[in-house]
């Protein structure tokens, strides 16, 4: 395999802001010559597929600024300053959707966007869920519902969701479900 | 179902980069409270997912200097201002891996990161291949490979594939190639 690593020759912050700074480096390519890599620095965040049993997921429907339109989406959250994940999987389960789970699963890690950011999250699976009591930061409004997996891969082809970690953990599921009826 | 939207208040361009401009807009919340809510604004983006028959992908290896490591990733790109998307696609397979394909199918339209960016990503599926010759702009360096797709679903699980679109695009063929036997 080749090595195509960049090398930092300089690295300055461009941009200071309340969610995310922004990062310019100045770079060393393979061939030798230099190039810039502009990138977002981010706190890192996870996801959570929140499984009811037998085969449906709690989504969350909320405002996206950035896109100007409502999401179906799973649980997620941002990271603070050095906690561990899977605190911030339990933190933001039962902040947004009320729900407390009994078990879970730390199915992977993803680079949601690679090539313009330091964003890092980790995707959790919980079972066995239990309704606690919902507890939503300041300034967050959703809503939370029950829908059936398969009526939520329905949802993607109809292109109703498209927030693409969403996606994601909607698939690894089914994938999840149906190795474990093909394994009985 | 209830109407969460956020009106804009006002709109300031904060950063303004080569690869991308961000964006810090005061907006009022539906509790009539005001935020401010800071985001990247992209160009948009095109990935592939190249089928090779009957159940192979191409793969592009390369270095992400955002995280400072090398990923495996379906082909993507940036879309020219104004360009079609389904033509950016063509464009990028073509440099980046040198193949031509007979088939396209657009299976959807992916948003990366709601939270923080308008980036609007929209998915192809490319089949009957034909390898003609490959292309690739300047100070990009990657390696191309055919890999079984059961084998790259084995490398997300064990974490050797972590990009997320990739695995979307992984997962979704798996679906597709799965109903396809099924309706057999």
């Amino acid at each position: 395999m080749k090595d195509f690593t960049e090398k930092e020759v300089s690295s300055q912050t461009v941009y200071e802001g309340r969610l995310f700074d922004v990062r310019k480096d100045i770079v060393s390519l393979p061939d030798g010559k230099t190039s810039d890599r502009e990138y977002v620095l981010h706190p890192g965040a996870v996801m959570v597929v929140p499984l009811i049993e037998p085969a449906s997921v709690l989504l969350e429907r909320q405002y996206r600024y950035p896109l100007h339109d409502h999401f179906y989406e799973l649980p997620a959250g941002k990271k603070e300053p050095g906690e561990d994940p899977s605190l911030t999987a339990k933190r933001e389960l039962l902040e947004e959707t009320g729900y407390v789970a009994e078990e879970w699963q730390h199915l992977g890690t993803l680079h949601p966007s690679v090539g313009y950011s330091d964003e890092v999250v980790e995707l959790f699976l919980a079972a066995r869920m239990r309704y606690e009591k919902q507890n939503m930061d300041e300034g967050e409004f959703l809503e939370v519902s029950i829908v059936p997996l398969e009526e939520a891969i329905e949802w993607v082809k109809a292109r109703k969701i498209t927030e693409i970690k969403t996606i994601l953990g909607l698939f690894w599921l089914d994938r999840i479900l149906r190795e474990r009826a093909q394994s009985r």
